[in-house]
């Protein structure tokens, strides 16, 4: 309690005084939940923790700070706009509809697709052992290429997350292209790698025109080193 | 820290004197994911709460209690033997797998279906938008039906939890007699009840000969009486 009262008050020094005062920041963060029905859902692995880090980092250079996330078990960071969300549609409208960014940071593990339809009740159960339903998905739509598309509303910056499980750099140089973002940041999660819901993050940062190897850190570290990258790319 | 270990000293204390010392008592509890991808998978909406409680009510009428659950964000109640899994076909390796019960408590949300494969890698997005991949699911096993099957191991007393959006009672009576299990405890989990998540339950106890309503209450209470019941019948 204490530390979040001292924290929101730095913060808000900071955003007068600080090297991004001024500047508004959108971060996505956690997962997504595609209902099924109203207790089954389909969603994706993500504690949020980089996100909320990388949002909590911003806000301490004095960034304004909108953080939309999905379901995680974490608090808010103190001094930050925090929008809480389920589904991908939801992220999607919320991250739209919250005016002009500088920067735009997308972090979320946002589900690809979604069941086409929910039912209103639950699924129920019946004894033939083929009675599974068959679900039929729809893709969610694109926050991080929707962001990143030219035009007038285009934030200044645009970074992208990439989790990949192999090819990592292959997939997320693929990815920053297709996206038309201006970095992502990859990083491998798989299973016997621990960086998925752990502590710390080992992160490739990826630009048009370079490849950059992080060491493995904290996850407030990677958040850090980033919100310092974008600091001095703002004011280049 | 103090006050687990208070607990853990009370629930020692009664586990030699209280009206259940003695027995052995079995909880499953919370949602099962069942992974599609290495990030991906399918879950139910469940806290874990009812089921955290029940066990924690359980081991302070001095029951050796076994609990198992899928991911939660709750503290393992002190005194409990607390067993950790993710999916369905893990829940029922360790509910099977732990020995004897006097009486188990299903109130996890068992997912009833799985992804028929799950990929050793992230399943790539791909440019056309009809790509989605099709799930295929099948059954999972069905821990309360084998738990509740008549047989020389069966525990004295089976109880079932049946969350429903609709028809609570009539869908809960045919779910005891279809398992086969002694009681079930029914309750509406439509999202506009609240319950789902919540501090709170609202629960229809349902046996071979009575069907009762009780009071909408904490899950605390819920779990307590619950725990006086199951003393009751086990005394019998």
């Amino acid at each position: 309690e204490i530390k979040n009262a001292v924290l929101a008050f730095f913060r808000q020094q900071q955003s007068k005084v600080g090297p991004l005062a001024g500047r508004r920041a959108l971060v996505t963060a956690g997962p997504t939940h595609e209902p099924l029905d109203p207790v089954r859902y389909l969603a994706n692995r993500s504690s949020g923790q980089q996100g909320f880090a990388l949002a909590a980092a911003l806000a301490d250079l004095g960034a304004d700070v909108t953080l939309v996330s999905g379901p995680v078990s974490l608090p808010p960071p103190a001094g930050v706009t925090y929008l809480a969300c389920e589904t991908a549609r939801e992220m999607h409208a919320l991250a739209m509809g919250s005016g002009h960014f500088d920067v735009a940071v997308c972090t979320a593990a946002v589900a690809d697709w979604r069941p086409e339809h929910e039912a209103g009740q639950k699924i129920k159960k019946t004894g033939a052992p083929d009675a599974a339903p068959p679900i039929k998905l729809v893709p969610n739509p694109d926050i991080l290429a929707e962001l990143a598309a030219p035009g007038p509303g285009r934030p200044k910056l645009v970074v992208g997350f990439a989790a990949e499980t192999e090819n990592v750099i292959a997939h997320a140089t693929a990815k920053r292209q297709r996206k038309q973002c201006d970095w992502i940041v990859a990083n491998d999660v798989s299973p016997q790698t621990g960086i998925m819901g752990g502590q710390e993050n080992q992160v490739v940062l990826i630009t048009a025109d370079s490849v950059e190897a992080w060491p493995r850190m904290s996850k407030a570290d990677v958040a850090n080193q980033l919100a310092e990258r974008i600091t001095v790319w703002l004011s280049e």
